[in-house]
């Protein structure tokens, strides 16, 4: 494949789109105004390898331009290897987004702000106070929250309106630079909240944490069980909600922000997790026909969701596709632009529960699998998510070394450092083709129990059970995907790319995805990690209007396949256990 | 003037409108499906005078019915005494309503309700619990209270689909006959809720109390000035959302009715109470130019104001004029449809606020002035709320009797009560010009403080302090009244109708109006006394969406006079502060 260069980073690319949208794609922001029609001629770049110039291209540049390489990025359709450069003033409007893989997006969030100078009422103007705010503003409702607003927002007669929708929420008593947003996932095992400003749409913290419903169950069918518990809704309500709170505070002292400034917080999870944040019995995902209570895109109050945040804010739960295809997989198809003809891509969110898309030239259809939480650190002796101090990446050749996140002491293995752990024992030999521990120089037996010990101290172990677990898990998601493409008459030859989303942090790597069995190693050079896809898709809804509409679209599009009444789905799933499959 | 008798009741009337409507305004029910269109043939009621049969009319009687006395209400115009009794199958509408002084209204509540069953959701529907249900109620807002709400439906199966302007809010898993709603005065002082059944606007309990806040200030501008104080304004409205819920309480348990079965509330109150009860703040009320922050009415959630009422109950806040004639005196004017062409009309509401209304031929003009607690039996040192033990009526001819509401033993004096204090000591010569206690039989001198000792054991007696505070309120009152007539070139020869509202319960008399000097003699025979008309104006917005929309129309049509920048009024009101005034 050909590739792209740009400031250092290269990346390959199937020949087609224009050289905007190449770019867009390697996470280079380029100004486009027109949209990248052709017709307002900013997106001027340097290009060494960029092929033939249209005429309609020439129209745009000066001859000069042309000798020094300058082209327009969305009339110039590269074929071969190419270098980019930024040019002249379009430099500035060029940067590398800091954040995982996201399409491009037009910043055109829910949320806007404009300052506004309210005027002074008189004796005989006959008008309240809302009525003079709609002078300045036009109709909007008259909610209690902006009501409350009003007699402070007359006092200091300058002030900031804040709308969503174009539906004023608050009246910030004085001018401010900029609003912010959240964009999140809410995992069945772990939590992230992103800070992101609303008029860069830069992100500006994360914070992560366990979803502390752990306590409730481990899995969504626990959880769903527990809510017929008696309180057992609310307490698990009450206590995401606690926990959500207390991540924005933590980016927000991060950030150096003010909660009362973020006006909006954009949600990707399972259909589970949604009800259990919005206090909704979730009994109907646990037994069948498995009907969620909501499908479609939700906006609440922030308040009545339990949330503290700014005057009027706003909750966006993005929409899901059924009970087991939640809003968190209609994010990744988002980040993944999956409805695009793009040949045959599968896509696979692992996490506690696995989420696995098909895209034939844009068809979409859809399975999952409950893989449990081990890949996310949970329910492991040593396990943790990813953050600082957990093993993210493992190699056993000869002796032990660990890549451990933020580069302190080992306290804990993460999904990835796990997965690791598993495509080395694989690879060196050290289990069996049923995963059992051979004897070996790291193996400890102990209370009649094998153990691989990694550290000594803080221990850092690896228990045959914990490898049952990632087996499972792995018989899951692989038995799911290798249904799903049986079921529509493909083989692994005919996919074009294997997309990998979950919460692995930044370094899950092509071989302990293929060495530990997760993803066959024919797939090998066909595979791309995406990250906390759960997460960017929020952010794109955060951040675009267009991209909310197109996750409302895209959620309407998929097809679902039951696993669990597939037949011959059972002896799969068994022999997907063992280590070396193929089919 | 000719008179009506129903069933023992009698009431003159001004001829013009059809039998129906004078049946109407004379509290009597009548089924009418057609409306009053002349086209049912329903509201057949038997008439001794009601003179001339119209050809329309008789094509809906039988010759039979027309020898009886039967009449067709709607088409019957009488001019001069008649007799009307029930007739036929008519007569099980008939009933004469319980509450006040109401116009008639069309029972269209905004809370409406239907029996619906619910689909049985199937594996392969890909439908959500909310699309199932829109399939039986149509496209209706994904709120959360109603999406929490949809569960348990859905287990339930046949439940009843409760909507508030057609927008679903709840849904019960069972069958009901009737909801409610409560329609609510809110006063400076007193605060009096209704319960009321939606489907047949039946009146089915009542509960008041005094205003908590009344600890906060004993006037509007007292509290408007607490509101600055640290935590002051919310200390103010979560007295009185306290005050409201426990109220609801009594009405309930006194009703035997679950309050989860209660849709709406629908308020009337002055634009500070307004402000407080919603939280708002209300210092624009408080200083040039008076400008209320809110002016129209307001649909809100009642959870989000503080309310306990059904899932997704409303709250009603009837719309306001300015910031000194509030919703109260939009309902008052609502009650007395002011607005009419019926002559000049004078509207008094006799409040801690005392709020004047004076309709020429349905053009409205207002005025408004602080008449202090004294006539709700506040700030007086006997004074309390017309309540069991209160002596509503008093004559001090030779000896001392009360009239005590509710029979028991009496404890205190309420406003009428000591508006008939004043009315006979001003009768017998007690007092002089100046209001000052002469000596006399009753008259005690004690701790150099004169009073009037009307009871020994529990005592109740009247301060030369209470009579002071009696006299600024009629003399702010009077003032007000003669100052709006003089302003639009009116003697009181011209008024057709005098109309007293307030709190005095149902034994406010003519005779201690005119005899305090509240209300000039002369007007005597023009007194109508219509009852608090601000819960009555409430009750039809709750019961009525015409009503509402008529209360949203007569706010715009209100024209207002500042007294307090008028020249002469401070003389006019030093010389209403006197007895025996006349100008």
């Amino acid at each position: 494949m050909p590739v792209i260069t740009f400031e250092g980073v290269t990346w390959d690319y199937v020949p087609g789109p224009s050289l905007l949208d190449l770019l867009r794609r390697g996470r280079v922001k380029v100004e486009s105004p027109c949209g990248g029609k052709g017709t307002c001629g900013k997106c001027r770049v340097l290009v060494n390898g960029g092929g033939p110039i249209s005429e309609e291209e020439r129209t745009f540049l000066t001859d000069q331009e042309i000798q020094d390489g300058v082209r327009l990025a969305c009339l110039c359709y590269p074929q071969g290897d190419l270098e980019v450069r930024p040019y002249g003033e379009a430099e500035r409007g060029l940067t590398v987004l800091e954040e995982g893989d996201m399409p491009p997006i037009s910043l055109d969030p829910a949320v806007s702000f404009r300052a506004i100078k309210l005027p002074i009422p008189t004796l005989r103007d006959g008008k309240s106070l809302l009525d003079h705010l709609r002078s300045c503003i036009g109709v909007t409702e008259a909610s209690l929250s902006l009501l409350r607003r009003i007699p402070q927002a007359f006092r200091a007669q300058e002030v900031t309106a804040v709308s969503h929708q174009g539906r004023v929420i608050d009246l910030i008593p004085s001018e401010v630079d900029d609003l912010y947003g959240l964009a999140v996932d809410v995992g069945t095992t772990t939590v992230v909240v992103s800070l992101v400003s609303l008029s860069t749409g830069k992100v500006l913290g994360s914070a992560g944490s366990i979803n502390p419903q752990k306590d409730f169950g481990l899995d969504v069918i626990s959880r769903i069980h527990h809510a017929d518990s008696d309180g057992g809704l609310e307490d698990m309500r009450s206590a995401i909600v606690t926990c959500l709170n207390g991540l924005v505070d933590q980016v927000c002292v991060d950030a150096n922000v003010s909660r009362d400034r973020i006006y909006e917080m954009a949600v990707g999870c399972n259909a589970t997790m949604e009800s259990l944040l919005l206090g909704i019995h979730p009994g109907s995902l646990g037994k069948a026909p498995f009907s969620p209570v909501v499908r479609e895109g939700l906006s609440l109050s922030a308040e009545e969701v339990g949330l503290t945040l700014g005057n009027g804010a706003m909750v966006y739960c993005l929409p899901g596709v059924s009970a087991y295809i939640g809003s968190d997989i209609v994010a990744g198809m988002l980040v993944t632009e999956l409805e695009e003809d793009r040949g045959i891509r599968l896509f696979i969110d692992i996490g506690t529960n696995g989420e696995i898309v098909l895209s034939i030239n844009g068809e979409l259809s859809s399975c999952s699998c409950a893989a449990g939480p081990a890949l996310e650190g949970m329910n492991i002796s040593c396990g943790m998510r990813a953050s600082e101090g957990a093993v993210e990446s493992v190699s056993l050749d000869g002796s032990v070394s660990f890549g451990v996140i933020g580069g302190v002491e080992a306290v804990g293995l993460c999904g990835s450092g796990i997965l690791d752990v598993l495509s080395e024992v694989v690879r060196l030999g050290m289990v069996g083709k049923t995963g059992r521990l051979k004897e070996g120089p790291l193996v400890v037996d102990q209370d009649g129990a094998r153990r691989l010990v990694l550290q000594k101290s803080p221990p850092i172990e690896v228990t045959q059970g914990d490898i049952r677990q990632v087996q499972l898990a792995r018989g899951a998601i692989l038995s799911g995907f290798l249904s799903l493409l049986e079921a529509k008459g493909l083989t692994m030859d005919d996919l074009d790319q294997v997309l990998i989303a979950g919460q692995f942090g930044r370094h899950l790597s092509v071989e302990s995805l293929t060495g530990s069995g997760l993803i066959p190693k024919e797939l090998k050079d066909r595979i791309r990690y995406c990250g906390n896809t759960s997460r960017t898709g929020s952010m794109m809804c955060l951040l675009s209007r267009s991209a909310r509409k197109r996750a409302e679209s895209l959620a309407g599009q998929v097809d679902y396949l039951e696993l669990s009444v597939l037949e011959g789905y059972d002896r799969l799933f068994a022999r997907c256990l063992q280590f070396e499959v193929s089919r």
